[in-house]
């Protein structure tokens, strides 16, 4: 479509996720015309992600340094764990403020249809873990999907023959959401799980 | 939201035309993940971009040299020009095959509410292209919305001291589209423009 280098960028935007061919030309044509400062910061902002960000040792959250930021904390309740798909649900909890312990990002989920199995999962990284430390509860905070559920049903498994409690986020109808709208399976687990006042 | 060079990438992505945070936060992670070969070859499209790509001289078309591929190409027809608003435009109409003539490329429209005005587009110099050249025709092809309409009347109006025959791409029902669904600008210009048969 366009000539050598132009198109070479374009080629290589289009490849990232969530970016089409169109949205690829365009934000070509802004760095185009962009100042070159502005185009360096990206460069530089790239080159020092591949350099510099890498994976906790410990609980697999992004760190800079050996362990994350949560890990080096030590003001972190070291007897709770909760088990996340992602580095991204790490900061989704942190956001809350609500939980005080420490974090394991399994780096995905088990999906059998994409070749994903529990070992391309840091789930043994989990049970050694679990092995050394004297952690008293094991959270689990995958997707309330399909294969969320079916991870955390695994792990519930898996965690069992260690003898440490295990709770799973509950599901129901999100706050500020209209029982009108909620889905049936949302719903069934709001009933199921209801609670006295 | 997350730490240091994370971050920072991030926030220079999410400052892409079309790319919100979530979306910024996505292609950073699939960025960290990624194989470093692949960063690799965006950071080396995104200088090269900003090394070898200008705009052509004469028409102000993306150029890797002093002119673009078009007015370098000695086969290409010396007494048509047609206005176009930006680089893409040219691409647009290569497509289509149907013009072997030569581009003027505006860099963008008047658009007085975002401080565009007739000096900050390339009209000057195609003023002084026309009154050098032997041109015959120019073909006035902005975008059929308001500020493309403003900037061919303008055009139209400066190029009529010239006596230079001036036309622009006809408006009417896009091919394929249904009557129904055309709305009534569009309906209104295809019959004011229809041919007898």
């Amino acid at each position: 479509m366009f000539s050598g280098a132009l198109q070479d960028l374009v080629d290589e935007l289009a490849a990232l996720p969530g970016i089409g061919p169109k949205g690829a030309s365009r934000i070509s044509f802004h760095l185009l015309s962009a100042p070159t400062a502005e185009v360096e910061r990206l460069i530089t902002a790239l080159t020092l992600v591949k350099e510099k960000v890498r994976f906790c040792t410990r609980c697999f959250n992004v760190a800079e340094d050996q362990f994350c930021v949560v890990c080096q904390d030590p003001r972190r309740d070291q007897s709770q764990i909760c088990v996340v798909e992602e580095p991204k649900d790490v900061i989704a909890v942190e956001r809350t403020g609500e939980f005080g312990g420490l974090y394991h990002v399994l780096g995905g989920v088990i999906d059998p249809i994409g070749g994903i199995g529990p070992d391309e999962l840091h789930i043994r990284e989990l049970m050694s873990r679990l092995g050394d430390s004297n952690v008293k509860e094991v959270i689990i905070a995958t997707d309330p999907n399909i294969e969320g559920e079916a991870t955390a049903s695994y792990l519930a498994r898996a965690l069992k023959a260690l003898d440490i409690p295990v709770s799973r986020l509950a599901s129901g109808l999100p706050v500020g959401g209209d029982l009108e709208y909620a889905d049936e399976v949302t719903l069934s687990r709001a009933f199921e799980a209801r609670r006295s006042l």
